[in-house]
């Protein structure tokens, strides 16, 4: 099978030498040979630390060290006039301080320092493949990793995929999805060499694989007949288990856990906590140092839409926040973004301001479940961003960068030959990763870094190609669920509108529209009270309809149409203008996209103009259906006579 | 695997001689070695015309003869005294005339004389059965003919369900599904001695097969590269085709087929109308004394719900009547009850009343697709006879059972033990059967017969069940969809509420709810013209918003929720009312069963214990999500002041 080289070809660089010892450092001088030499008057060195000798590069070099080091992963890139070097305490490091090379050399003028450290100690993606190569929310072909039961033979393009990964940063995979079926269960048994065969490749990388497992693995493996995380004999399973699995992978990074959420099995069968469960496989895990990330995407599946005091959005934080404290050292808690699930907008959730006693993980959704499918272009570096520097106070406090020690998303690669099936969605897969690494970045300068790394473009056609981009998680936004409105998506499939297709399920996810006004009352005055899980004064901006944030309002308050935003539009009359704007804003990005396609190879501007011919489709049918529907509800026409079917 | 006997168990009946030859009497010697016998002082006869000699019997018989004859399939039954003859022109006669005596017998008092015929020569049952064995709109398990890719090699089960078709008098079956697919274009090819092994046990009881065809077989078998209904090679290849069919099974009923019609090819695809191709394949049959039947089910699948103009009510009728007159004599229309899908209430195709020149089959749908799929009860007899009784003029012309030539019903049996998954639901293959002989046949007299010969139940009990059964079409009307408001159901499943679930969807199955009224303008004088398709005075009767039928008034209609049907209520709270009393009648239905239950073998009373309670949570979510929903958009509350969710 053939596959696009994705933003790892074409890199140019001069003549390196490379002082270094080890596994990584035969991985870089592997990668140096497939880069393309240039002439270049710079001399490079790659080097561990102290093995410059007494030169004065070496010097510089030790200057530019931090106080307190570089850590595991560091690297600190060093010129001085024709003198380039990258140093780094390990090899690891080594390896990211390469790629940072091959990623700026081009750009890189004048004599600098830089220093660079990773923010997080884990950056991880998530697969959610199953072992028949099917990918649970996947929109880009099957899966890289497993078909037709067991891990592929070939593994030329996992080889090929650990090389994007840590070109980017990350440093922790997880092939197999969350949901753990039965097939899967037995990758800790019967497909162990395999998984240690996908191990070895990733660890060329500095990648560690870890594994989703199943927390009913003891009975659906047929060993117990409970998994009662307080009965001895599952605690010797799982420590019998977790020494076998590392006999195989003995670097293995740990295990991921979805335990009773959306049905998946867990502890609360036997009157356990989550906190029990986890700790049962942190205990068993502690001796090889392997850690346990327990996802806190728990709530009620039966929800009754009658009862309107019932809110999801409370669920994460009502279950664990009581067991925080009770956790082992080794358990990461993994919170996704939003209180709902990966939502194009909703509010971020509280658990990553409010947990004090333990790790956690930000969990987010590069494959675009609710954002477009891959089918819709949607740059999600701009909200991902927005997430990460949250101010979990509202005044002025830790962001949730600043509090979380690890970060995750669910990845959005398959076997399409372009990884992502959209083409333009390997820059969530390239943002991701250099987010997880700075989540300060720019996410239009990294849209730039990706852009010049992937095409043959000159810099102008590049520009018109980021200024498309840049804006459309915005778009998608606009002409889906503006004010944080939310679940107005077929139920399902996750794409496209579908009004009223959740408003009346077990879901817990409605917006209430009625001929007065829509909107979920979370506030803790008259509705469910979901606002008093944020710390003031974050909690009273929620809470105060005229203070809440426009882009949420209906994720807090329900309100009647004519209630006039801070925008100075009504609610009404915003949902109308934002559908209408959307789908323009899609309709431009096709003319402008359609004047530079040319400049593209025959491969990408095929896949990029049949994409967003089909998003313009999408948009329209998002545009008209909201638009009839609100119509229909309220009776208002639109203040600026566009058509709005009756 | 083992099955119900159905209604074919433990009738009784005392010695019988008979009087005839060929296979059929084979067939009924066979039955009666089957029968229990009962002491009894009345000999009983079964013969042919002309075999009772010179007997007194023999003179009554000939006395009770009709001047036009029995026909193929009629029947005289004779009692005097304690002789009793049942005679008949056929072996097919006899058989019908044998059942009769099976069904009616213990209650037969006195001497009397019957003379029964069928209505319709044609009486159908159209399987939606796939060769892996999977039923389309299936809801009682998987096909009885087909598995695994070809036919079932044990046809026990087939000969049994033989038997329960001739017994309630239907004479013709189609054992695969109208959509055909590639597996099952070769039904007509490489399964041939397996269609005749199955035409075989058939015929020992009288039923013609016919067969589903896909008009595109040529191609999809390989043969040619076009399925112009007018080249001369597509011509040749049907001729050959049904020669070789009719070499296998040389008393084949015809072909069965969807052309044109979601998404199904057809004779569109060559600039050709549908004469056209239902006469290329008539005029193959003909040789063969074999029928096409031809299905009207038509319309457009991509409407766009943005045009209030396009209306797919209006397309069997817009397709075909033009094209009366052109079909050849073999070609049998099949028009569906209404000219929508199959829905509890929709008004009678006006094709039904206005095809001149073309004999047309009239469908209908045992298997409750729309109409609870066999988890909920809904005896479809009342409904079924309204439709055959329905004056077409409005103004006591024909009705549909005059003017239709044959009758079709898609089946509702699987290989569920009890052959309907519900086991009440046995009743509606058992009724339909019963009114494709005798139109006028009294639905609630049919449900004491199923029941009598069904069930070892005292009288009382029977009447009990019989009470619960009658009204629950009406009942299923009313928690679902009154006032002919059609879909709400969730589109795809087509069970349960989905409120809007279609109503920005292709599919042309619109109520166009808003927060001042609902349903579909309809009228020639504003809306899609539909009403114009009906002769007068029926057309002037829709047309007219105070004439309509209640009924019926939403499907032709739209109207403010405050407009006072002829009963005096508002549809709005006409709504809410029958949605309350729909879900308090199945409640009721749930009672009075359990009170009866345990007098059942344990087998059904577990299966309809089961069924109704089920049914009882989809009603309640019918009745709120709803009510809801109209109050959403109309404001207006309860007059009875009952609980609605807001």
């Amino acid at each position: 099978m053939t596959f696009d080289p994705c933003w790892l070809s074409g890199q140019r660089l001069p003549e390196v030498t490379i002082h270094a010892s080890g596994a990584l450092a035969q991985t870089i001088r592997a990668e140096l040979r497939q880069t393309r030499r240039v002439r270049h008057d710079v001399e490079v060195a790659l080097c561990t630390l102290g093995r410059l000798g007494e030169t004065p590069l070496a010097a510089w070099v030790e200057q530019a060290l931090p106080v307190d080091g570089l850590g595991d992963e560091g690297f600190v890139v060093v010129r001085r006039g024709n003198q380039l070097a990258v140093a780094a305490e390990t090899g690891r490091g080594l390896l990211h301080g390469y790629f940072y090379l091959l990623r700026y050399f081009e750009w890189m003028t004048g004599d600098f320092t830089v220093v660079e450290r990773p923010a997080f100690p884990v950056r991880m993606l998530a697969h959610w493949d199953d072992l028949d190569g099917s990918v649970e929310r996947g929109y880009a072909g099957r899966s890289i990793f497993l078909r037709d039961g067991r891990v592929v033979q070939d593994l030329a393009r996992v080889r090929a995929y650990a090389r994007l990964l840590a070109s980017v940063g990350l440093n922790a995979v997880v092939p197999n999805n969350v949901n753990v079926h039965a097939a899967e269960t037995r990758l800790i048994t019967d497909h162990l060499s395999d998984v240690a065969r996908l191990a070895a490749v990733f660890r060329e990388y500095g990648i560690a694989v870890h594994l989703a497992v199943n927390f009913a693995a003891p009975i659906e493996l047929g060993d117990l007949d409970t998994a009662d995380p307080l009965d001895p004999r599952v605690v010797r399973w799982w420590s019998a288990a977790a020494g076998r699995v590392y006999d195989a992978v003995p670097d293995l990074g740990g295990f991921v856990v979805k335990a009773d959420s959306e049905n998946r099995p867990g502890p609360a069968a036997y009157g356990r906590h989550h906190a029990d469960g986890a700790n049962l496989l942190a205990r068993a895990l502690a001796p090889y140092r392997g850690t346990v990330h327990w996802r806190c995407f728990v709530y009620d599946v039966q929800q009754d839409w009658r009862d309107r005091t019932a809110d999801r959005a409370r669920a994460a934080y009502d279950y664990f926040i009581p067991l925080d404290g009770l956790f082992d050292d080794n358990v990461v808690l993994q919170v996704k973004h939003g209180p709902l699930d990966f939502q194009a907008r909703e509010a971020v959730s509280p658990l990553l301001g409010e947990l004090q006693e333990t790790p956690f993980a930000l969990e987010l959704q590069a494959t675009q479940q609710y954002t477009g499918q891959q089918k819709d272009l949607c740059y999600l570096g701009p909200w991902w961003r927005e997430i990460l520097q949250f101010d979990t106070t509202g005044a002025g406090g830790p962001t949730v960068a600043d509090r979380t020690e690890a970060v995750v998303a669910v990845a959005n690669v398959g076997d399409d030959p372009n990884w992502t099936g959209h083409k333009l969605a390997q820059s969530n897969l390239y943002a991701y990763g250099r987010l997880a690494w700075d989540p300060a970045a720019d996410p239009v300068s990294l849209l730039h870094e990706w852009a010049a790394a992937t095409f043959a473009i000159d810099d102008r056609t590049r520009t018109e190609l980021v200024e498309i981009m840049a804006g459309s998680w915005r778009t998608y936004e606009r002409y889906t669920a503006p004010l944080g409105v939310g679940f107005m998506v077929t139920p399902g499939t996750h794409h496209g509108p579908s009004v009223n297709g959740s408003e009346y399920s077990a879901s817990g996810t409605y917006h209430f529209a009625d001929r007065y006004g829509v909107g979920v009352d979370r506030t803790v005055a008259t509705g469910s009270g979901f606002t008093g899980q944020y710390p003031e004064p974050l909690a009273g901006r929620y809470e105060n309809v005229c203070a809440c944030p426009d882009e949420l309002l209906l994720f807090f308050h329900h309100v009647p149409y004519d209630h006039v935003l801070q925008n100075g539009r009504t609610v009404l009359q915003h949902i109308y203008d934002t559908h209408f704007q959307g789908y323009d804003e899609v309709e431009a990005m096709l003319v402008r996209w359609k004047a530079i396609a040319d400049r593209f190879d025959p491969a990408s501007r095929d896949n990029i103009t049949a994409r967003l011919e089909g998003q313009l489709a999408n948009a329209r049918e998002w545009r008209d259906q909201v638009n009839t529907y609100f119509y229909r509800l309220s009776g208002v026409p639109d203040a600026a006579g566009r058509t709005i079917y009756r």
